[in-house]
This record gives structure tokens, C-alpha cells and sequence, in this order.
């Protein structure tokens, strides 16, 4: 900003947000000149208009949204700053498309430190240069101490996805094999580990990673035999399948051997009575793809590293009822349903 | 959805949301398919993908973000749902660009009514099918009793920007004219009406309206004399005009008997200790225009039922303090400064 804008500068070390700085005067000025632009720098927030425009070669695209309320703000392996990077950029990959531009929302509780909210935004900016995906535009409201939980981001995204590819859960065939990019409930488990509540001790930490080079990688192995991919966040792989299930409208037939779970997440589901296949990841993919395709897109996870513990886990089978059944390690079956109500809240 | 999923509907009379409807499970399923997508209905929501695809010629596109926590939630002439499809294509078209797609993320208090929730969707619904402007990705989260107000929303938004259009700031010339599309302060005075430790009698009800229409006839009529285009919302068309003679390096000089104010608004904003020039508009917009066009410009402002108050209200000065500057009705000059502190918190 220029010479225009004289005043003390930001207390980033003591200070709080206050309401002013949501007002579009002065104040917000201040913050996004001295915060947020910083953090995120790049032409299109330097420009400092309302919106950010970008040139694109015709041809598909996609749109996501995500909200993020994750409590505590910080937790081992990430914050919410990066976590809104990672899980946007994701939703964006999941249809195969590569992602272009996030947009960020900011929605501050009043006596927010202005350090965390700095901590946060540099997050973003480092997550969003990492992943060659950078904040664009943005937005900041301030509500009253008392109406907000220290700070809500939403990140939209937009990508455009590869000439000729259309992902959709409608194109899972019969046959079709499973994939799972790796190992389940390290995102819910780090996260839990921070609630007051429920503190104990783990060496767990976050997944919570931007996969669009992993889905690269198996994109450009086997554009054709790829059906679909998820990401399974809220609800964990369960929710995930079940969601492909229905969409499909046919079964999945998990093997509990193949599925890839840390000593230590399956010892501290165990602890809180959770089972991992509900526990939320945030840098994990599951793929249905074509049968004789499955090996070579294994390998081709396997070779990037936030593949490296990929697994086939299972199949598409015949089910009118859509059911996700799964053959346990002791050689049995059970149903892996939905869960009814809430396992985690604010988990992402 | 289909026949997976069975259970007793949702309460949409009497029920409240509760964490498992932001959990990712079937709760969840059974919010956005009963309540958010009849509401928003189009094919995109009806696929039940984690992003929305949509093709596009190659261009020059924007995107825009912007959070809503309007308090109340319900206020004369609108909603924070109708306002978060105006707000956000607003922004989109203060650019110049026809919108053509809008996100949005719900973040929903614990116990916040179904009823309320169904009137809010109903009205972005409403809003976005009468704008032509589909919401075709959203996002739900929940968060505990106490740790939101009621809803937040944020809507992203992107379109396509005419051919040979690039309006900023910096194009504005000293001689330019500035025209502004209505009266001012209708918003704020009519969310502040309904503030229960302010509560007054006053007929005004919020101006908020989708400005797109507005603006393509603005620019079928003169493309090449648009300098710049803003919404005067948060802090009002004194903020806006600071920050456009911020970026612009020129001041602006106002005609205060040309600013068209309604006399209920003024009278609501004397009894406020308010400046009309400072309080929130959702449905006007301020333009740079080149001299020259600035009379057929107006004149088609004026012709749509969005712009029919129109005026003429000022001029781009030589300035190095970039001030905005206005000659009172009384013939005296004063300084339109930012205004320093917050004066109207969750007006938007």
C-alpha cells in the first residue's frame, strides 16, 4: 500500500484481532497489507482488486469448495492454513484435473492473536507455493469474541481437467479393483490426540498432503482404466465407499489385510473406540480402475512418495443392496455401513 | 439418493441441525439431498461429486471469494442467503465479466432450526435461478453450540471476461467522470433496523440485487471508456472511493447535492450518528468513465431498472495524497477519509 496508509504498524507479536479489522476500512487495509499479502504473495492479491483474473485455454474445468473447522487450529503435522490448502487442491485432483487457483475466506473470532492468524496465513502460503497453487483472492470478516471459534477458512478451487478424461463413480464396472494410496486414520488420530478432552501421547501425525502429483503419476499410466477417485476425508474410507457405492449402484468387497493401518493408529482407535476405516485422512486417495490396469497403476503409486504404502484393497462386486462388505483378517465378513451419527466433529 | 438410504425424514418443521449432519455420514447425505438440493436443484448438485465440472471457451476468467455473516440472518428486502449470491456476483461482475458459476460453504451452529436453514437455501435458490447463476458445489460443516452464530456462508464465484475488457484502478484518468448506479446506505440502515439494541421504524429494506445486468449494458454501451467498476459495500462508497484513489495515484472530488440518498436514510442515519457515505450498499455499483462517455453511459444506466437513480456524482482530480475530497451542499469542501475504526460490524 502507499504513503497514503501511515500508522502504527501491526502488533504481530501481542496484538488481537478486532473488529475493525473486518470493517473494509482502514484497518483491514492494514491487515491484508501487512498479513495476508506477505504470507500469500503473489501478482494477483498485489493488484488489490475484488477478484483475480487468469487466462485459460478452453476445455473443461472444475470448481470445489471446502470449509474448514478443524479444532484445535494446530495439531501435529499441519494447521488449518495448510489443511485448507491440501484439502482443496485435493477435491480439484479427485476429478483428475490440475489445479490452477484457490481462493481464500477467512472468518475470525474477535481477540484472535494476530501471531496465530500470521502462523496460519504463512502456512497457506508455504503449503500453496509447494504445491504451485497459489491464493489468488480472498476475504476476511470479523465477528464478535463468542460468535466464532478462533478462525473458520473457506478455499475454493478451480482446475482444469486432461482432454478426453471424465471421472465419475456412474463409470465403476463389475471387476473393477480398489486402490487406497496408502495408510488410514493418521489425519483423525494426530488431531484427537490434541483435544483436551482426550489427550494422550503419540508419535502420530497428520497425512494431510495436496495429492495432484500423485494423480499425475497415475493419470498419465492409465488415463482410460481410472473410473474414479475419492479422497476419504469426513467419515474416513467407509463413508467414502459407501458414497461410490451408492453412486455406482453396486457393491465393494474389502480385504482387511490389505489395508494399510500404522501400529499406532490401530492402538489409539483402539483406546477411543474408534475404528479406523471411520477415521478421517487428508492425504490419502482411494481409485477404482479398470482390472487389468490395476497393477500398473499400483506400481505407478508406489513410485511417488505419498504412494509408497498403496494397496489393492478390494473390488466392485454385483450387490443391488450396495453394500461395502469387507472379509476380515480371521477369514469372516462384516457389513462396513455408514455410521448413523457424529464419530469426530471439526475434524477438518 | 436411492434406496440405500432409508430413515425418518428430516424434521424440516421443527428439527434442529446437530453435529451428524456435518459428520460426512448418512446424516449428513440426508441434509444435502432433502434439504440443500431441492432448494439449489441442477444437474450439477444431483451428481453428488466432490467438485462440479463445466466447459469453457478460452478467455480471460476471474474468480472471487467473499464470506457472509450478516447479523441478523433475515432483514428487510433480503437474507444472507440471497445476499451471498448477490455479494459474490457482484464482485465477478465489477470486473466486466458475465458470472457463470457460484460455490458455496455452509459453516452451521449446533441447533441452528431446519426451518431457518430451508428459508436460507430457498432464497439463494431463488436468488441464483433468478440471476442465471447456478450453485453448482457446496460444502456443509457443523460446528458445536456456541462456537458459530447460527450460519455463515461463503460463496466463490467465477466468469468470463468480455474480449479486449480489462478494467482496474489504474486506468483511471485525471477528467474522468464517476458515476454511481442509486442511492446509498439502503443495506445498512435496513439490517441496522432489525438490530435489537437498535431496533427503529423505517420502510427502507435492503437494495441487495445481482448487478450483472446492469453492468452488461454499461458495457455494450461504451467498453473501451470503462476505466473501473466497484461495489461500495463494507464501509461504504467512501472506503471504495479511498481505495480506488489509493490505487489510481489521483484524488477524487464529489458533488455531495449529486449523491442520491433517500430521505428515510438520511433521517435513520442522523438518529445513528451516521454518515450515509460510510454505510453499507448491496446493490449499486461506483465507474470510472472516460469523459466523453460519460453521458451515454449514464444514459444507459439509467434505463435499467437497477440503475434508474443514477448520477453523475464527481470527477478523477490530480492529487498526489490521493484524497477524496467533496463540495457540500452548503458550498464548503471537506475530506471523505477511510473511516478509522469499525462503525457497522456483520453488516455483510
Amino acid at each position: 500500500m502507499s504513503s497514503r496508509i501511515k500508522h502504527r504498524k501491526l502488533d504481530l507479536k501481542d496484538g488481537r484481532v478486532d473488529l475493525a479489522h473486518g470493517s473494509g476500512g482502514r484497518a483491514m487495509a492494514h491487515l491484508i497489507a501487512e498479513l495476508f499479502q506477505p504470507s500469500l504473495d503473489n501478482d494477483w492479491l498485489r493488484r488489490g482488486n475484488d477478484q483475480a483474473a487468469f487466462d485459460v485455454a478452453g476445455g473443461r474445468m472444475v470448481i470445489t469448495t471446502d470449509g474448514y473447522v478443524v479444532s484445535p487450529l494446530f495439531f501435529p503435522g499441519g494447521d488449518i492454513g495448510s489443511l485448507a490448502v491440501h484439502g482443496t487442491i485435493n477435491d480439484i485432483a479427485m476429478s483428475g484435473a490440475k489445479p490452477l487457483y484457490l481462493s481464500a475466506a477467512f472468518i475470525i473470532e474477535e481477540g484472535f492473536p494476530l501471531s496465530d492468524l500470521q502462523r496460519i496465513a504463512d502456512s497457506m502460503g508455504a503449503a500453496s507455493r509447494a504445491a504451485g497453487v497459489p491464493v489468488v483472492t480472498g476475504d476476511t470478516k470479523v465477528v464478535e469474541r463468542g460468535k466464532a471459534d478462533g478462525v473458520f477458512i473457506t478455499t475454493t478451487g478451480v482446475g482444469v481437467v486432461p482432454a478426453g478424461l471424465d471421472l465419475s463413480a456412474q463409470q465403476a464396472q463389475v471387476g473393477d479393483k480398489v486402490l487406497l494410496s496408502g495408510t488410514i486414520g493418521d489425519h483423525g488420530v494426530a488431531v484427537m490426540s490434541q483435544r483436551q478432552n482426550l489427550a494422550f501421547e503419540t508419535s502420530i501425525v497428520s497425512d494431510s498432503a495436496a495429492l495432484h502429483g500423485l494423480v499425475a503419476a497415475m493419470v498419465a499410466t492409465a488415463p482410460q482404466a481410472l473410473r474414479v477417485m475419492r479422497d476419504p476425508t469426513r467419515g474416513g474410507l467407509a463413508a467414502t465407499l459407501n458414497e461410490l457405492a451408492q453412486q455406482s449402484g453396486a457393491g465393494f468387497r474389502l480385504d482387511e489385510q490389505q489395508l494399510p493401518v500404522r501400529p499406532e493408529v490401530a492402538a489409539a482407535c483402539e483406546l477411543l473406540g474408534l475404528d479406523p476405516l471411520y477415521v478421517a485422512n487428508e492425504g490419502k486417495l482411494v481409485a477404482v480402475v479398470a482390472a487389468d490396469a490395476a497393477d500398473s497403476v499400483l506400481a505407478a503409486m508406489r513410485a511417488h512418495p505419498l504412494g509408497r504404502d498403496a494397496a489393492l484393497i478390494g473390488e466392485v462386486v454385483e450387490d443391488d443392496h450396495r453394500f461395502v462388505q469387507m472379509t476380515t483378517s480371521f477369514g469372516g465378513g462384516r457389513i462396513v455401513d455408514w455410521l448413523s451419527g457424529e464419530q469426530l466433529p471439526r475434524i477438518c
